[in-house]
Formats: C-alpha cells, sequence, structure tokens
C-alpha cells in the first residue's frame, strides 16, 4: 500500500496547477472532465496531486461552500483493489464504493467512509 | 520533491494506528511526544502517516474544535529545504516558518501558509 495521491479541491484548478508547477517543481502529467470535474494531475517523485475543480454540480462543490478550498482526500494504491476492500470490511469500516468503480485516469477506485477512518477521506486506487 | 507523510488530527492515535495497521497493512515505526502533541508514525510503502493527537494545549487542539478529526497536512520531502523556501518565497507563498526548524523524528521543517496554497497546509521535510 502507497501513497497516489492528495486530492485537493479547488475552485481554480489551473491557476494552483501553475502555482505547484513554480512551488513545487513538478508537471501537470494528464488533465481530464470526470463528473462534473476538471481534473488536473500533477507528478511529483512518488505520486501525484490531483487537483479537483467542480464545473458542474458535484460533491466537491458542496465540499468548497462547506469547507473553503483544501485536502480533500488522500489515495493509496494497492495491486489488489478487491482484497484491500475485504479487509476494510473485516475490521469494520463502512465503505462508500462497496465494490471498485471506474475513477478517474481509467483506474479502479472506492472511497471509504471518514467516519469510519479518523475523519480522513481514503481512496483505493488500482492501476 | 516527493511526499513523506499525511498528518491526520485525532483524539485518539493509538487507537487510529491500531486500525490503520489493520486496515493498511502498515505499522508503527516512530513514537514521539513533541509540542504538546502525542505523535505516532506509520510507515507505508513510500511514506507515512502522522497521526497528531493534542496532550496538551496546542493548534491541532484547535484544529479539533475547528475542524473535527481528518486529514491535517501534508508533507513533502526535499533534499534542499533551504532552496524549496527560498522558491516559495519567489513565486509569493506566505511561509509560516521563514527558515526551516527543528521538528518531529528530528528532522528539518518548515510550514507554508494555505492560504497561499489553495487552502491546502504543507510542510517542507528534509531529513
Amino acid at each position: 500500500m502507497r501513497f497516489e495521491h492528495a486530492g485537493i479541491a479547488t475552485d481554480n484548478a489551473e491557476g494552483l496547477a501553475f502555482l505547484y508547477e513554480d512551488l513545487f517543481g513538478c508537471e501537470i502529467v494528464h488533465e481530464e472532465r470526470f463528473e462534473g470535474l476538471k481534473l488536473l494531475f500533477l507528478e511529483l517523485d512518488n505520486g501525484y496531486f490531483e487537483l479537483l475543480e467542480p464545473v458542474e454540480e458535484s460533491p466537491i462543490g458542496e465540499y468548497l461552500e462547506e469547507n473553503g478550498p483544501g485536502i480533500h482526500h488522500v489515495a493509496l494504491r494497492t495491486d489488489d483493489i478487491g482484497e484491500a476492500l475485504g479487509r476494510a470490511r473485516e475490521v469494520g469500516v463502512e465503505l462508500i464504493d462497496e465494490t471498485p468503480r471506474r475513477g478517474a485516469w481509467g483506474h479502479e477506485v472506492a472511497f471509504l467512509h471518514p467516519k469510519s477512518t479518523g475523519g480522513a477521506l481514503i481512496e483505493f486506487v488500482q492501476h
């Protein structure tokens, strides 16, 4: 299990990407419209920033209204997302996604409910 | 620049560590009392979770009161924290720590102000 990305909710993905490029020396490596979001991925040496900007109605828009911009979730990469979800179920963690679904960048993803994980929204990702 | 850890604010570091061990297959590799906090580090393949529990008065206690438990910051590892801070200054980012200071685990650390980084609290770490 390894860090795959930190997801940052923002109302200006492009502006933030330009800043992060200069600030952290990273580059945009993927861009996508996905479920009402404009997504930009910036590559670091061992993972990514995923910048999430709502362009249609989206839970990220609601999140921004309630919390303002900032760190929205952390994604952990696994080679076997089914096994990872099985273990989560075994230890009593509530799942937002009971089974893996197709997420951004064509990866298989599933979110764990933050009320089960100490308030942290955690995403499993399998490439 | 690479992910070093995700910092999770919690009122029960030990309980959350036990859960994360089972859930993510990671282990506690470092434990420390630091600036009014009980800190537990859990090792993943390419970084750590840092669990932060206030045991005395601490900004993390205020954070918990305002926001509840959850993802507090993301730390990026650099080989030259002075250069990283210099670049941050150049691009107009406000710094919480103008110069590196001794952080947890004996590392050199400096925090950037979230109002300059899209609401995300980012820490630079140099081992």
